[in-house]
């Protein structure tokens, strides 16, 4: 399987790929960044830091945009701290970014080997839009498709409808959707009931070598932004459940519809949510369906994510 | 209990005023008829009907609004039936509608009797935002409210997103919902897991009298647009859960919390739902909470719903 993983690292990216390189049958053949969790500046020396800790170091890893389509951007140094890694400084990295940009990475891969690379995207989808402006083929070209993002009939978790990777660039985002992608798209509906909890926590804790002991330090900090949200010790695992369903798809969804999702622009309260019809007759549609993930087997994800960090 | 009643019969506002009726410590001290279901004129006429039917031929009914405050109107005559009681010529009227509007009467009465009328809205929320207009205090004058309305969590059923009532006059709704009314909300959170099934509706064939044959034949046009929905036998019970919740909200509501309720007007892919933050840990907001009911003794209502017919 390979994969182009597209990412703005931030501590649940950081465990996205941690997952993704432990999967021997994984090749990583590409990682855009985006701002997001932080600046991109920020988010690309972390995905290089990540790829070398996780074993990965020679995956090239290309700087994409700075900052949304249309509207000024908006971080979550409050969620994943001022580095983007809970303050933790994860070891140096080995090599620089290459020189293309991330939606030109992206497009280049697919053509020279089309059908066959599959994109998990847990950040802003600013550079997927891009690159399908760059290469209106990319839903023949790409492979399959997960987002990580929206929030369908889960509370949002930036607004009170909105998830934030959407949130973030609501037009790029309604672009991708869209598209015509092979595309699975997990929601907070998910990842919020998929939390790591103070036993898996501590599970963590004690497995022994640099990439869990790492990874445990990173998970510091989002556990304390979670704890503050949700009462107790535990976190959600957005992006690593998204590299889970690309992965093992079969596995880890229990329950999924396929429906049309739209992201509105133009709400004065909604904008950013991601609207789709869940009636038992939804309304005839032309828009291409997404498969929308409602159900995933959170204790089986959860130890393999554990496997993968031993 | 002193109740005043706003409704677009409609079939199940036809069960709302059945159960209401039944109530013998509940005195229906006005109806205000509103277009929805139909136009207001065969409401109006309805609601005269249903009285007299239901053994309240004295209640005052008073017409009220006949299009939205700001948009065309949308009637539901798919789902009610060409006269909104589908189809069946219900028993004449014993009365005239009184020479007030709707909105007029509501305020007259909560004047006359400050804090001792509750309210039962229905339909669309026109007749209150117009009450509201005329009576800035009616959120202090009247009672308890309870709406029937929204789909918070739940998808809509007039869209993907929309409840009737409130995509029927989303700016009256979202005045309403802004007002500060001790008002709570029954959304399709509630009612679309409300439903009277294929043996509920064997047991009221099964009762004998006027009032619960009037009453399966109005519900057979009414099951017959919601097999076409659900793929079953079954319809749901909106509005008489809402007059139930508002007679015995002890006994009928199983879980509520309180929150602010919007009601988008700008979404191109949302106008008319109903917005509420449900995080876990909600942003600080100074508009007047609702109390959003979320579970409620869907059995426990349906047992009583039945015997108000015998």
């Amino acid at each position: 399987m390979r994969v182009f993983v597209d990412c703005d690292p931030g501590i649940d990216d950081a465990l996205a790929l941690a997952y993704l390189a432990a999967c021997a049958d994984v090749e990583i053949v590409g990682v855009g960044t985006v701002y997001g969790n932080n600046s991109v500046e920020i988010t690309t020396d972390n995905a290089l830091r990540l790829l070398a800790l996780y074993g990965r170091p020679e995956v090239p890893v290309a700087a994409g945009a700075g900052r949304p389509l249309v509207q000024p951007p908006n971080l979550a140094g409050h969620v994943h701290g001022e580095n983007g890694l809970g303050g933790v400084r994860a070891p140096e990295p080995t090599a620089r970014p290459v020189d293309e940009s991330a939606a030109e990475l992206l497009v280049r891969l697919v053509r020279e080997s089309p059908g066959e690379i599959d994109v998990l995207a847990v950040g802003p989808l600013t550079n997927l839009a891009l690159a399908l402006a760059l290469e209106p083929r990319l839903p023949e070209l790409a492979g399959r498709v997960v987002v990580m993002g929206g929030a369908v009939q889960a509370p949002g978790n930036v607004t009170a409808w909105a998830e934030a990777n959407i949130m973030n660039d609501p037009e790029a985002a309604e672009a991708v959707l869209g598209a015509g992608f092979d595309l699975s798209l997990v929601a907070l509906d998910v990842t919020m009931r998929t939390l790591a909890g103070g036993r898996w926590l501590d599970d963590l804790a004690a497995v022994a070598g640099e990439r869990a002991e790492y990874t445990h330090r990173f998970l510091d900090f989002y556990v304390g932004f979670y704890e503050s949200v949700l009462g107790e010790r535990a976190c959600a695992m957005h992006d690593p459940l998204a590299a889970a369903i690309l992965v093992n798809p079969e596995l880890m969804v229990v329950e999924s519809v396929s429906v049309p999702v739209r992201v509105e622009l133009n709400g004065a309260h909604t904008r950013g949510a991601t609207v789709a019809d869940l009636r038992p007759r939804p309304r005839a549609d032309d828009r291409p369906a997404v498969t929308l993930v409602t159900e995933v087997d959170a204790d089986g994800f959860l130890k393999r994510m554990l496997d993968a960090l031993r």
